[in-house]
């Protein structure tokens, strides 16, 4: 996941950056960072933890400037060190530069071990580190060029904002797998962020997005972004931004995603209706789809399932038997309700089912009569490489398993998911979605 | 508001009382404690933050024996040092006692002054300092019939529970204000907590709440615990807990919160009733009286109005122009969804009226044609002296406006309340509630 | 030990008062507090930590007014709550009050068990909760009158400071057994400390000592502090201050400390003279002993033991066989001097044994020749109950073994020890000693 | 300065490694850090702080393995970030590499500015990158002949400890300026460190100094160190090592550092008498010349400048008035044993002047009548490359100033310095140490 900003012609743009980078707290929550540009110098502050953590009245006044550069990191397991959080920075044969990366890079390894050849070093595992060598070995004479150069260079899905000393560079892949908007700030200068929500903060105004294959180059000279078409267009939007990345409140390439969920299970009422009592969300991402259930089925919704809003970071570490402890603490159930009852349970998708199962045994310790599982989404088959983070093949249930096999594991009274072409005709009926992760069609070339 | 519970006859006392705190994390995040007695040895951990800050592994550990006592303390404005924390530890003539407290007691000054004029000393400016003094100053021969003899010259809001170093005393007063049910553990012994969300996460099963003037004595002699009736039952149930304060998955004097929620809206939509094309819910608590409404009224439920999950403990400072920055960073609106259309917003109350007004500003902002709002209980005319921690008078927007003022203040088309009676009806329809909050009537003598 | 400071009419109280804590970080590190009066309210801020760890720039701010006390805590074994932390605040009849002090109350606990039975309470196992009580329960109609007769219901070694909302009051016992010095600061005011090594960091001029049995009363009603002798002065100054406690730059009981151990150190060179190549002292409280132990016999002074300024605590957990590795880290030993070589090794005094035998060991390995140990003062034979944290009899050496056994423990050629004469004389002559740790003339009558 | 170190041979590498870091803190407290490679994988532990902050049994236990390498980093002013501090990690060609490095590059930016030009990126300022890049880009098939290329183009002062997944390689420049000492492990392997002082806390026994321009190869097929002389030895030992770096207890190039400190205190004695009534060390570097001082002028040595062992991080910024605070927190004066009295004040050097200035400031306010100012080196007139951080030219003092002006502006009655030639003859009258900030005899062509 991950989420970058850009924010380029405002004098308080870490200001902007850094709550810009709260609103998408959602996208990634181990490491944060800015970069701003000022007086011919880049200054990064960067560290792990919450934005509200790092960034404060004290960090803030530190970075002065009109441009800044910013991302929030996605937690994977074991590459939690400090070196691994963005925005990178170096020096180059051209001066000062720092980048920040939302993506994958599927030809990372083949372009990293060239560099290596060819006597470069790296000191992390990131794809962001081959972008920045690649820009550095260039013979071209200007950072756009050097950029240019170095984008023909690697394959996958990308974003990335750079910060020289005196431009911003904006980019995002042919296929656009990755989202990147453009906003409008009210008082004055431009935002590029992963995702609009973020606009809403910082009092800016949506004005489109970044096209794929686009660099857009960001000027003192030009009081508008310059914008390039580097590769054609091959659009190839990530279905699972609308299906569970995004917050509901974003616009994904021009789409609310609100909408579509909602759609998702307007959809599903369709294909796998079921007589019940009353549609239940696994909150949160689960709530709008279930409405849309609820409104098309006219069976009443219910917030049957409550989300705790205290993390309780495991400070009692469950023992094996309580395996489901985990879940008990972030999930609790309205037993009241529940008792004797049918439930739909609505969820966005399932990947390994070790959440769902203990949610049903949850469910049925309450009482639930019967337990009808919707998933808003096909069953995911096929690990991602365009920038999430799915787990191997063997560990996704819908890999390794029949739908009644699940049934039996989740011990559910039935299950059905989404069709692709149900996703593909509730986003916009167009062909131009990553669906990787339901039909295995990696259509990068590596 | 605040949280308290009790643990005996289990071997994992502390580590129960624990969990149970961390459920109710939502009546106090100031500080929390914990009490247990081992070994004729009271031992006491507490501290400033989130049970899960300060209840670990390590913690926990120290804290032995199969009797414990904990709490949660609710923050209130300008008294956050450590001492206030509770639990409270004394050494007395008796021995060693522990206290925990939920509650306001209405002659605390009176109690003090003749405390202090025997020649006592206080250490803080809490309630819970009274009842031990008084506990400490008896004359009795035995601990049950000193609490007695204390209990007797207190008057308000309580429910305590008492840590001796062999017993365990629970008390709730006669009106039954404050809430305190009693558990049944899976693995032996009880569990006594101000809400039962608290019961299942340590898979308890719900008893029965403590009457109103009854106290509970659990000892080792005894398998079962002793029940006295020390004072004759008045209940006057705080009506706030069903409205805003208890999880909607509590059972409060028996009665499922969620449920009186929406009959609340039920009871709105019938009221004041008007076209619209949504209902919209202020996150979180006024989601089940929207829901209500929504299913009274056939007026679609629609989430436009999100909550954010990560808190901004207000890192950017706002500027006296950014007055809503902190609302917006809390909750943010559907633009998408809301643009052009005529809004039934719910809430569960409205006190001072700030966050109402930066709400509604917000909805106007993204586009909505009208905004009717509705409110799912009576106006707040009066503060609160039972427990919680509501704004003096002059701060009460209901108190100083007529609804023709708030309508214009809010800049709302419309504005509808509650009566009283509808709160009745939709809890029980009789008359055993505490509602000083909107009808002034201070049933208890100071 | 402890140390205790008080400020009066400077309106940089709060600063005065930490730096002087500071000064004093020697008497105590486990906890340290402030509490100052300003406007009629007393206001304390305190915590475990050092001086520079609890105070700085913002919590100094915080504490306004131009009256301060404030202390730092000892630490003793297994007494670590925050709850002991001092200085003790509490309400009561006359108002608000907070002390400090420092000292060993010998009938403390009969004091409490009286007050106790009358119906106090206590959250602590301090000294300082007996005080507050006692004038708490004094019938006297003024705080100096309550006071007063608190005092005559205490037995033990004191020093108290007390505040209450417009003066302080500050009390020494009748013996003198802790030291207390008054200063005046240069830019107004003056300053009561506990060592007068906290006057220079200040630019306070030291004016003289409390006297033992005297109180002082500051008040803005009077530009001078107001004497009154409570008691019949009995001076037993306690010898240890002299010997190891007191910083070499303070004057205790108006001698200088850093003069009285050279003296002591030429005493022993007297009494148990030795040929040898060096004289090397145990740092850092060994080296003016040591310094006169080499003037007096012509033995050239070498600093052959080193003090490690990192305190490394204990960071790697020594395994039974490493036992003194800890000793290790604190000390080293310049090998390169002491090879083949004959060591007088002077130490101010002998507790358990257990950290002499490791510097032994270690010097030993470096390859001292011959090893004679010279302790600059008596055995310790009794346990100090006047302010002292000494183990109990059976953990003393001196108690336990024999001089020819301890040579042997220790694994030295020669051991000598001052007599309880030699002490005396070195100070000055006088027979108002405390010397209870040698003698066992434990004077005062619980 | 900084302070590294490498351990090979032995199970309990990372573990020796941080005792010896310890043991060294006082060549760098800014951060530290630890690289150990263990099947195939080196594992880095790094952060800013001091040792025993840094590593526990928590952080040491995730470094396993029988070769370790370790830093200490000296603080600079500005130059704070976490990415400054060692080791450096990278993946080259070849595989892992990790690199500790003490000393100062004179051609640092050169070689940086060709490897810029070359396509070569840098993360940070430091020396150490630029070695790892000339490893990485060397066309040579073995790590140790990209070493010796990459040493082939650097000049200046340094000593390096590279640790490759399965050797470690140990190499001192040409000149010896920074010292390197190898040692043996008494329960296995072998020791390298910056100070013999590390060796003792490691039971550790001195084998011998790595030579100038030796490299030393460690590797599991021998059991002995591979030894190659890279470059012609000339000698240029740093002989403020001797004067001030340097813990008094260790060898430097096999001379004990104390007896030059005492000697230095000799010379100064014959060339600069005068009749005083006490030898004053400004602790704790002044320490051992001051003791030569007082042996050969036969003027009693006292101890009247005591140092606070508590380091009172500046707690409570002084204002400008207070100038000489930071002075007065870490030093006092015995003003009883000052009073009246003629001093002669050893301090090590003089650089900038100001702490000298507070020093006799504060003699002069505890009331000496006379200060004489014995300083046991040259006049520091030019600014050090080879790896010690002294101020530019003009902050000098010794540089601006003559000894006329310098006796008037510290206030001191006579001051003297050593010559160059007193130096020399005290650590052994060699044409072979590095002098430049005396002599500005720049001996490193870059």
């Amino acid at each position: 996941m991950c989420a970058i900003v850009g924010v380029f012609g405002n004098s308080k743009a870490s200001k902007i950056a850094s709550m810009a980078l709260f609103a998408m707290q959602h996208r990634g929550q181990e490491s944060t960072g800015i970069s701003v540009s000022f007086e011919n110098k880049i200054k990064t502050i960067k560290g792990r933890g919450l934005v509200d953590k790092i960034f404060n009245k004290n960090t803030l006044d530190k970075l002065n400037g009109d441009m800044a550069i910013g991302h929030n990191r996605y937690s994977t397991a074991g590459k939690d060190s400090i070196l691994d959080a963005q925005p990178i920075f170096a020096r180059y044969k051209l001066g000062e530069i720092s980048i920040v990366h939302n993506g994958n890079l599927t030809n990372k390894n083949s372009v990293r071990d060239k560099l290596i050849e060819g006597g470069s070093i790296f000191h992390t595992d990131m794809d962001t580190e081959n972008m920045i060598h690649l820009i550095a070995k260039s013979t071209q004479n200007k950072l756009q060029y050097r950029i240019e150069e170095a984008l023909g260079t690697i394959n996958g899905a990308y974003c990335f904002n750079i910060l020289s000393r005196s431009k911003i560079f904006v980019i995002r892949d042919r296929y656009g797998i990755r989202p990147l908007s453009l906003g409008k700030l009210k008082d004055g200068g431009y935002i590029v962020a992963s995702e609009t929500c973020a606009f809403d903060l910082v009092d800016a105004q949506f004005v489109r997005d970044i096209e794929p294959g686009e660099m857009l180059i960001f000027t003192h000279k030009k009081s508008e972004p310059i914008s390039i078409q580097l590769f054609k267009k091959d659009p190839h939007y990530c279905a699972f931004e609308y299906i569970y990345f995004a917050r509901p409140d974003s616009l994904i390439n021009g789409k609310n995603v609100y909408s579509i969920r909602q759609k998702l299970g307007t959809k599903l009422a369709n294909i796998a209706h079921v007589e019940a009592d009353m549609v239940v969300p696994v909150p949160d991402s689960g709530i709008p789809s279930a409405l849309g259930y609820s409104k098309q089925s006219k069976i009443p919704f219910e917030m049957a399932i409550i989300r705790n809003h205290y993390i309780g970071r495991t400070f009692i570490e469950p023992t094996q038997e309580q395996r489901s402890q985990k879940v008990k603490m972030k999930l609790s159930t309205m037993k009241h309700l529940i008792e004797g009852k049918i439930l739909i349970v609505v969820d966005d998708s399932i990947v390994r089912g070790t959440t769902s199962k203990s949610i049903i045994n949850m469910l049925r310790m309450a009482g639930a009569k019967e337990i009808h599982f919707r998933v808003a989404s096909p069953m995911i088959k096929f690990p991602c490489y365009y920038g999430i983070d799915t787990p191997k093949k063997d560990e996704l249930i819908c890999n390794q398993m029949s739908i009644d096999e699940i049934i039996k594991y989740l011990n559910v009274d039935s299950l059905a998911f989404l069709n692709i072409d149900d996703v593909k005709s509730s986003i916009g009926n167009e062909n131009n979605y990553s669906l990787v992760s339901f039909d295995g069609n990696y259509f990068i070339k590596n």
